[in-house]
């Protein structure tokens, strides 16, 4: 793994280790805003409350007794690849990595809302995680502030699962022990790990998480404004070769990576080894998944020695396809264009 | 006038100068946030759209035509009394005197929205003006955007009012010729001028201008919450004393000031002079009137020589009076703590 931050924990994988469709726990990239919180399992209550008929609290027995769905979703940081922007921006510095597929099991988010008897007039549910701490930089509330962000009711009652356990463990602390969300097609920071409560209301949700971080600039009729990020853009990433690998000149070389998209499958990836100029299609492997990767492989005729910009491109089922260009919109996320990867050829 | 910024212009009146119930225009604050637009009367337009049954756009002889209405209204800057803050924060480093009142004629805003036919859905109004730029500082848009504000369907039908005239006179290009905003009771920022556009929507409005800056934190069950600044909060300011004055021991000064609060009057005024200790009240000049501010004085006995703490603090009609600690979730905004003004009695 590649560190990025050593405290809080911040830890890539590094993309040309991509072997296989489900990663492994120990190569899962780790985004952490607060130290990581000290949780006894035996104390953790998680609590569900706000605008709804029955409040009530669980501990993490009564989870595992319920009826238990395994999904396989992939989360991506919505910084991966900020280290591709020029100029330079704020924020951690992800490479490829910050990306990973795993199957997780729990229960539906949903169900515990019903058991709450949301009110007629609910409209987000606010999910807390246990981490906290305070921000440096303003604009910034005062004191501690918990990590939390907020999903649309139809969001929550459809497909998002109160995770316990990870490819068949029980959750790491680093992964969110005793319990987590996974927001299937959402950005990485919509899955609230260390989960401690549930708050469901009528009113748009506007805390630090969705407003002045993990939020970008939408143009609307009335200029841009500041929503927060959602789900995950169409998006292709080169494991093989990593970025200025030497390669043999006049020989063949598989070209390999993942692929993904949100609420759609990915229909298509092309390969790009003159910077743009052609493309070819590549192979795409196993069974397409909403909300999960594919791996895809292209086998490239390596030219006479030189210097060459690979870039992989997918296009989903709903005719999405990565742009060329970065929308500055996005600001520091959604970094979602054609990703350069140089080379060299001898 | 004092010049806190040269280009674009942003003025403040000198508090100490404070002399009538009326600010003249030329002592009322200019706050500017992009250069000051040129803007030719007779190609000037303002334009009603947005979530409605019949879009329309005016000349200013066709609002001229329209019944016209006359208030008095205080206008303070959101970050007046910044320059008090310790540790100093970012933005315009106001005193006292980014404060005026005066009378303001134009036409309902609702005027305007009863013609276009308004949807059911709607939910805000967003004025915006004709002044623009880019930002320099993250998180920002890219390109450039207009400063634009919105409000409440509720308090857009209540008592905003687009004026064209300022105290009798046709407003001035600092203060938003041909037509600006006035929206009672609210910080200067919702008071739109050089207004160009009104667009009903059926979404909360999340432009700059009301995330990003003039926003503030307010605590709520799941955490702070980045909230839109609205109303003024409860406040008085002395303006004689001013602050470092030189004053004659043992003899009749005079105490002045200004206090003011929105959607209430004030009720009272108080005076300390020995930094909060001791408090004595003040005398209110002339009929209250709700939005504008209320001019008071106090005769203090002054003492042996030395330093002295002079401090006002007004209460409403509403009860709520001045804290004597600044909230720290204001961030760089409504500072209405009670201001210690320092004197050397000699």
């Amino acid at each position: 793994m590649i560190t990025r931050e050593k405290e809080p924990p911040n830890l890539e994988m590094p993309f040309s280790a991509l072997e296989s469709f489900v990663t492994p726990n120990e190569r899962f990239y780790i985004r952490c805003h607060f130290p990581i919180p000290k949780i006894n399992e035996r104390d953790w209550r998680l609590r569900v409350g706000g605008k709804v008929a029955r409040p009530f609290e669980v501990i993490i027995d009564d989870l595992r007794q319920m009826p238990t769905q395994t999904i396989t979703a992939t989360l991506e940081c919505a910084g991966n690849s900020r280290v591709f922007l020029v100029p330079k921006v704020k924020g951690v510095q992800w490479e490829l990595g910050a990306v990973g597929n795993a199957e997780w099991t729990g229960v539906r988010l949903r169900e515990l809302l019903q058991r709450a008897e949301m009110a007629n007039k609910a409209r987000e549910i606010i999910l807390e995680g246990a981490d906290n701490g305070t921000i440096a930089e303003p604009p910034r509330p005062s004191g501690k502030i918990n990590f939390a962000r907020s999903l649309p009711v139809e969001k929550a009652m459809d497909d998002v699962l109160l995770a316990f356990a990870m490819n068949g463990e029980p959750l790491s602390a680093a992964h969110g022990f005793p319990l987590r969300a996974v927001v299937p097609g959402w950005y990485g920071m919509a899955s609230i790990k260390w989960l401690q409560r549930i708050i469901v209301t009528d009113q748009p949700f506007n805390g630090y998480y969705q407003s002045i971080d993990y939020a970008y600039w939408r143009r609307d009729e009335a200029g841009p404004a500041l929503v927060p990020l959602t789900t995950m853009q169409v998006k292709a990433e080169i494991a093989r070769p990593e970025d200025n690998e030497i390669i043999r000149a006049n020989s063949k070389y598989l070209v390999k990576g993942a692929a993904w998209t949100a609420g759609a499958i990915v229909t298509k990836v092309e390969v790009s080894c003159d910077a743009g100029k052609s493309w070819g299609e590549a192979t795409l492997n196993g069974e397409a998944t909403e909300n999960a990767w594919r791996l895809w492989e292209f086998e490239w005729q390596t030219p006479s020695p030189g210097g060459y910009t690979l870039m992989a491109r997918a296009t989903d089922s709903r005719g999405r396809m990565q742009p060329m260009e970065r929308d500055a919109n996005g600001g520091t996320y959604m970094i979602s264009h054609c990703l350069p990867i140089e080379v060299e050829v001898r």
